[in-house]
């Protein structure tokens, strides 16, 4: 188990130490949950009111929350992005040794480095490149000619398909699909004829997909995730979409083919893009809310209903279906009040 | 096959037998698709009209359908409940052995009961516990330190990630991922830092979980769902939810971070429950409503809109984006109406 | 590689050559990326501007678009529709053997035909039955008593549960579940006791399932998908759904239990139909509108709102919740503009 000291911890992440900085610090919890050997942090005054009562060997804050605790802290700029890396020092991913599972299934003609890991009952086929320090977890599947960048970690049973590309030290998680066909048909009369999908999807560098998330390879040319794109669990990216750098979705997001997204942009859980828009960098997206237009400014965009109790709502929602027929209304009423107004007027 | 009389299955789960108690039924059916060895049952009265025509060895109804069925019958308080019992009593699932299947591995330092059985290729790490009784169904992963309670069935495919518990019962389908990372980053910048998750997941006892549902673990403390909770297909339970004993969950719902559900909650289709809210017992939110404050209160929550035909719905929709205008016109109208009003009073 | 003349496509799919139809065609690409031996297409005007620069060694394309080309041509009558097949023929699947990876395994009494493939880590159970020229990719579970037709192909990590059909020339992508339970509990005071789904799902010809797509069996009888029915990724569909021929959904689809839908609808992506409703043939639902009634007449259907920038949406999302009581302020005041109106003609 990792040790380090207060001190150290400065050294490495930045900060100021107040208090003892010999105290050693083996792992991070919560304030309330924190014990003697655990670092906690603040960012956000609502835990203002664990300060007095917590155990934690110290406490990871910022200038402004300092005056509510009189433990031993650690003062930084950022104290969440601290927190995240002091965690990551005390508690790593355990350790893996190098090598194929007896029961994994390597093609002749793939590259693994000696570096890698390749998971029991995973396959790795012909064609199919694995950098160095690549985790490949259980009942994985890298098909022909994909390629894994170096330092990259699948948990456990994702796919990646045909000839697709995984960047540098990506996370991807369990039942996530890499470049699976995308949803293209042609119409021969009633029939649906499938649009063979040839292109391939791309993940950068950093990018983390969640669990049972869907990319689809493009029909022609790549669907393109770029650097530092994370993706939470659920998620569906259609074929073609371009996802730009450092953009976030949380779950459920659904993006429809051909759709290019800028860099820097969030979307809320549950927020979909109709097919073939664009939008621009530094852009956010409430959750739950539909884009059916491009977006060419940065800024907050929303469609997000609340729910309340369901008997006035049920009336409201049906008031909204009379909608157009209530603003002629109004405009009508609008006409006469303003006939009775001049006819005063003209008396 | 399991054979059983009418009486007997009073004798089982209580009722009172009208007609030939000792007919033999061997099976379910619907009252249209009964043959004459099957139970069929009616709980609706839009079922009523199959009673004169079915051909069921016996039908299972409630003392108020009884007058539209002169065949045999079990007569019960809930005949849903009762069918659900014949049906499980007269269909178990298929038999198996205890043991590991050559092709599946099992890390020296698991622990596996005797009475359970390791599907072919599966994986259970060291550490694991795979108590007695549980059925572990193919291609499921099973990491370090992971409980999975006794007579657990796990279908197939599915994974437990590392530490987090299933209860005694559950049933989990396949694809479904327990205790997966949560969605947990810092900002550096432009850049996101990963947050490393170090809660569990933990499910209680008789927790059923749906299809390539996705259960996140914690950040710091645990992702909890309570004795009795059932999840359908397709769900997502974000890091740190805490969802009551025998809450329901139709598919898509979506539950995001450190949200709190009471007991005996149910959440139709793709409801969709935003972060950091708390929801009282008893609450009912109906399918595709998004909840996005706490609920204090029981009762039925919504806030879902229904499609009527586009092109009116387009004008509607059109509208709603005019909603806080409209409103300005109307209370500028009833302004003017009143001048008129109190005009022709002061005449 | 595959090479063929643009005369050979044109004996081959139909169309008229214009230009040079001994002109090698290798592969297909879009009109901007095209080399000199590749055929692209044009199906939309939008992409005319692309057509004086292409290198393309023929474009497929309508009689109404060949003025604004002067290159190799082969004029057809559904220009998507023949560059599928020129696609499909010129980007065939890779070749694969017939046989059993030595890795899969596959029960006695399972009926695997000569001609079919069984992938590393696959499973087949006893009694199930792998037909003529199937392909079942890796870590894939055919379950006791189910059928994969003749020419299906499952791309990896595929369920199909106990006694469920799949038809021929199927394509079911990775992580796609096939008739795993429906979610059918009745209630015993708070608790929840599982029904038994002792139904199957069952799959027609030519049907194609997306990435994590879930299709549950039937509680009792089947859950029924057409010939020729395309679904996209993460869709669910219920117990006992019944979709007619030719009928398509876009990723997120969910569908409740019971529905029958029609013949060659469409479903934009996130729609949602509840439960036991029937929708007639040619209904077309927009992307995430909600059916909450049966739809008897074709025609197309919404209930979808658009984003718009938060400040503005978050205004009138209130004044949502306060439209029943607009209406009856606009009632009011009609009322009172009618009596000053008559008051008027009274005078």
């Amino acid at each position: 188990m990792a040790v380090v000291t207060l001190e150290e911890l400065a050294r490495r992440f930045g900060g100021q130490v107040r208090g003892d900085g010999s105290r050693e610090i083996r792992g991070v919890a919560t304030l309330a949950d924190a014990g003697p050997h655990d670092a906690a942090f603040v960012a956000n005054p609502q835990f203002h009111r664990y300060l007095a009562t917590t155990r934690a060997a110290a406490v990871i804050l910022g200038e402004e929350d300092v005056r509510h605790f009189s433990g031993n802290a650690l003062i930084v700029d950022n104290p969440h992005l601290c927190f995240a890396r002091v965690a990551a020092l005390l508690h790593p991913e355990p350790p893996w040794e190098a090598g194929v599972h007896p029961s994994a299934t390597v093609a002749d003609g793939a590259q693994v480095a000696q570096t890698a890991w390749i998971g029991p009952h995973s396959v790795v086929e012909q064609g199919a490149v694995v950098e160095d320090g690549v985790f490949i977890g259980p009942g994985s599947f890298i098909d022909r000619g994909a390629v894994i960048g170096a330092g990259s970690r699948l948990v456990a049973r994702v796919t990646v398909c045909r000839g697709c590309i995984v960047g540098k030290r990506c996370i991807i998680h369990p039942g996530a699909v890499i470049g699976s066909d995308g949803f293209g048909y042609a119409r021969d009369g009633v029939r649906w004829v499938k649009v063979p999908q040839l292109g391939r999807a791309v993940l950068g560098d950093d990018v983390d997909i969640g669990s049972n998330t869907t990319i689809d390879r493009g029909a022609l040319g790549d669907t393109l995730i770029a650097d530092g794109v994370k993706l939470d669990n659920l998620i569906q990216i259609a074929h073609n979409v371009q996802i730009g750098e450092h953009t976030a979705m949380a779950a459920f997001v659904g993006v429809a083919g051909s759709v290019v997204i800028g860099k820097r942009c969030t979307f809320g859980g549950r927020a979909g893009i109709a097919g073939h828009l664009e939008i621009a960098d530094d852009v956010h997206v409430t959750g739950t809310s539909l884009v059916s237009g491009s977006i060419t400014k940065p800024g907050v965009y929303s469609s997000a209903i609340s729910s309340e109790e369901a008997g006035s709502w049920r009336k409201n929602a049906a008031r909204l279906r009379q909608l157009d027929a209530l603003v002629r209304r109004v405009r009508e009423l609008e006409h006469k009040v303003q006939m009775l107004i001049e006819g005063e007027k003209l008396d």
